[in-house]
């Protein structure tokens, strides 16, 4: 098999020297040399997501992270902020667990505004609201700086966001905005490999969620908490992961976060210009993604021929448009360790194979 | 720093052709490559389980699968029956979950037998009950195949296995003795690193998972049937593992699995000798583990002090006894890819650290 280079929204690509770091050998999970290991990666994440708060590892998919932060830090009644399709599965996660949640759907071309969240939280009923960064489905990005701002006027409401596409890609300044709880898969602007999620959750979150009646054991915040504080996590952990999480944070602070955000908004602006000159882009303008376009195909290509020319034609891989938008959408990552003369020439490759 | 050869009951030593399986370049987990690798593990899986059963992947640790099976598949009332750690946590995992359930619990150093589970089941209380095939807490191997008979003849009692320390490393004939769910952890008896849990999941246990109201979004059976049937899984999983199990499971066919739990068998055999020379053995006779030994410390050794010495003199770990076991037990795997001559060789370092 050929493996094709991935300009997909996760997994990317996933550079070679990181790849070797999941070969290195397995240490116990309960010795000296695995604390070492947690601890030296802690630090490092938390310059990466600007806060001090701790950093839990989950062993999962980010979807079991979404379902540790509503199922551990929703006392009262959650809203649902909903604008894509991991809007509503964190709905659908919410609803699914029985907790008292509403959702606030928009159309998924729109963003989430500010004024809009700050009229729900008004009402009264919410001790928590669910908000998508970084649209995968969409490739909208929604203003969280201004949205945390209206959140922390209420003040009981805690602010829970999936970063899933966006941590590491853009800034989040957790603390300065008061975030509660923020998590990612490391799949994606990361640049790592699926298998782990992380998720900074505050102070006051730890305190609440030590109160909200537990709804999972695997996806308990104290209890990982507990494990937090010796180094350690509850259950036996990804290993490999971590090796190459270390490695990779290390590369990421050694480019630089504000570099590291450049590079990513420079290779949007590029996807963004190849995409308004050829089709159009789907999310309303102001909101696009810095770490994936989601062109809006006016000119009815046959999307899915597309993405198999690159495939076998090309060695790389964008993706087609998501559930409902299939055909009407196709995307293409900008993310992680991509770097800007990748992302041209993945272009010149779209511009043969359409004739541009 | 220099790593330590692991003879702990998991993580467990991976051979370095499997730890270069990890680093495989990344794949799409929606992409034609993606499948084949799924469709390829699935029958080689079946067959170390001895199964036809769907064998479903979680990225999660083994802690993880056991929760989805006691969310997914009670719809009554559960036994957990408990006799160490791991099977108590089953018996919290199963209340913290607010399922109806009661613990029968019996002393650490001694097996479940048929007859108590018998007994319990005759009650008439119960649609499922949980059992852990191999306590990795006290190197205790209950009876299985007698046990799974005696609940067959409860035609509604679903029986769930946690044979976490188990799999791979002695024989679970899944349909034969017509165990509905059983899971292990790929950390262990595979020899593979943490980080992905598998499950054998029966009809009539994904029928039932249809009617019984999901407590989970991540954990949720007939979701991951639905993906399961396109050789894909719902939440982006740990691709990593993936190409490293396949890799794993064709080694292990190579091997041929009667031999492999013979290669068991035999260096249980050795440790147990060596035990019962200088110590004792923790649990009763006649249900001593395959994968690994808990030793009975009749000595009164300072257990901490030779896990260390055998650490930084000899590059090799063993575990010291679980939780409340600590001193008073210490453990020894041998299961995986561990071989005669080096099991005979870290027993030689024991003796020598010992003074024997």
């Amino acid at each position: 098999m050929r493996f094709k280079r991935l300009f997909t929204p996760g997994p990317t690509q996933v550079r070679p020297e990181i790849l070797k770091e999941l070969a290195t050998p397995q240490i116990h999970h309960r010795s000296p040399e695995f604390s070492e290991l947690y601890a030296a990666i802690q630090p490092k994440l938390q310059q990466v997501l600007y806060t001090r708060n701790p950093v839990l590892l989950f062993t999962s998919s980010s979807t079991g992270a979404m379902e540790a932060g509503v199922t551990n830090l929703v006392a009262r009644r959650c809203l649902n902020l909903v604008n894509g399709a991991f809007s509503h599965r964190w709905h659908e996660i919410t609803k699914g667990n029985g907790i008292p949640c509403d959702e606030f759907a928009i159309p998924w071309d729109k963003a989430i505004k500010p004024s809009m969240v700050d009229e729900q939280l008004a009402t009264g009923k919410y001790d928590a609201v669910t908000l998508v960064f970084n649209e995968t489905s969409t490739g909208t990005m929604n203003p969280l700086e201004a949205i945390a701002e209206v959140v922390r006027q209420h003040r009981d409401v805690f602010l829970l966001v999936d970063a899933v596409s966006g941590m590491a890609g853009a800034k989040i300044d957790t603390d300065a905005w008061g975030i509660d709880y923020v998590l990612a898969g490391v799949q994606k602007a990361f640049a790592l490999p699926p298998g782990l999620a992380v998720a900074a959750v505050s102070e006051r979150a730890l305190e609440r969620a030590k109160t909200v009646p537990p709804r999972s054991y695997y996806f308990n915040l104290p209890d990982m908490y507990k494990f937090h504080q010796k180094n350690q996590t509850p259950a036996t952990p990804a290993i490999p992961h971590l090796f190459a999480l270390n490695a990779q944070l290390t590369d990421m602070l050694a480019e630089g976060m504000d570099k590291r955000f450049e590079r990513h908004a420079t290779m949007a602006g590029i996807v963004q210009a190849w995409a308004k000159k050829h089709f159009d882009i789907y999310p309303e303008e102001g909101y696009w993604s810095q770490t994936l376009t989601c062109v809006k195909n006016t000119q009815s290509i046959d999307a899915s021929a597309m993405v198999k020319t690159l495939a076998s034609g090309y060695n790389a891989r964008i993706e087609n448009g998501y559930g409902d938008l299939k055909g009407k959408t196709f995307r293409i990552a900008h993310m992680g360790d991509l770097q800007v003369d990748e992302i041209q020439g993945l272009l010149r490759a779209l511009d043969d194979i359409l004739g541009f």
